[in-house]
């Protein structure tokens, strides 16, 4: 999240996991993707749940803070993911799109698909709306 | 998941991010922990969602291919996190029950907690059990 | 369900409640609604959230079984519904999309709206198909 | 949901259902029941999930607005229910634990057995707490 008043720690989990290409339009509808790297797998070879959880909920909580902040937070609330296809290798691309968008949440479904544009896995992520409480300067 | 048959990669989600301290009585408790660090952090300096969603996947995935394997596969179907409180330090404790334990799917409730003991978060996870595929010598 | 082997009861819930109007295109899209009635009302007035998962789950168990049955059963595995935007008059009319169609399970996504169009609830739904238990003539 | 200042329908959901024997201890632990009829079946005889969703719902909606009413309004948010075991005779007996109670949301888990004690649905419900907008007398 682009907060100019806190500092940028070193590295985070999305820069762990290797998020990139993130776009947003501004009204609801953000694209995000992740390639396909040791970092991101399970045992078996195949790209882990909690990468595509963690791809889904980067996106939404970014994409939301860029359209209620700076004044609000954007805190994840709830993060339902479903998983339908494994993936090995390539990028994950993320699409989401926006599906309520009140003062005090934003529900988004994201869905994401491999190079060949097949459905991997669905995300259903519940952002909080909350006012920014004051800073000290 | 421990498959002799299979090469360990160099690394893993679970490598990249932590994922330590992994226990399970064989039956329907498993227990994991999740060390704070920039690696699983957003911006903000808390936790990031998706790392809990992460870990309680890890951990439902191996206790349950540890009963059902290796004659099955433990396959995540459905990861459903809901978020009650930021951390930003120390350790994040897993703790799992198995409400399900069936032919098909394992059902897991999964509690994560601060050092403190107070509730981080809850992840519902749904693992798939099925046979194993035949593989080549 | 559309089962000819089983004796259909005096009611079901879906008579209950108002199920009306069910189509499916016997692929990936399927249809059905719910009048606005008392029956389906919570105490304030609005429509009951049981409401909107029954109408869901109804849905696509019903066209999950018409495509996989009858040497299939479908039945419901999970059911998460949000909660968009109350609705206390007219007719909830349920849109649902599979987003995957697999040998073992299916997942839909369900839109549910008001007169207007607007979005009221949204249900990702999960159907478990296994084969039909052997059953005497 | 007890709101002295609406006049109660003549029936709900909840009647119409046949939900009974609620109780909630002012604090993080409520019950109710649902006798097995034919209101809440499906067309194979078992407990439609649509019933479980329902009960859980009502009991959760409730007990958080006895709690956080008359000032506030407690609003379903989402329901995720997982369906483990079918059921179809006797009573389903709803316990609930507030799992969280925060000033803007309660998240609620629900375990829902058969007069044997067995799990049959588990409901991770989020209530919205939200201030009572102001009513003309």
């Amino acid at each position: 999240m682009h907060d100019e008043g806190a500092a940028e720690p070193a590295t985070t989990l999305d820069a762990t996991l290797g998020f990139c290409s993130y776009s947003f339009d501004g009204e609801g509808k953000a694209e995000a993707a992740l390639p396909v790297t040791d970092a991101i797998r399970q045992p078996y070879g195949i790209v882990h749940g909690g990468a595509y959880a963690s791809l889904a909920e980067s996106l939404c909580s970014r994409a939301t803070y860029e359209a209620v902040g700076p004044e609000n937070l954007a805190l994840g609330q709830a993060n339902d993911t479903s998983f339908l296809r494994p993936c090995s290798e390539g990028t994950v691309r993320a699409h989401a799109t926006a599906r309520h968008r009140g003062r005090t949440s934003w529900v988004w479904d994201v869905e994401m698909r491999d190079d060949e544009g097949r459905l991997l896995a669905l995300t259903r992520m519940t952002i909080a709306v909350r006012p920014m409480p004051e800073q000290a300067g």
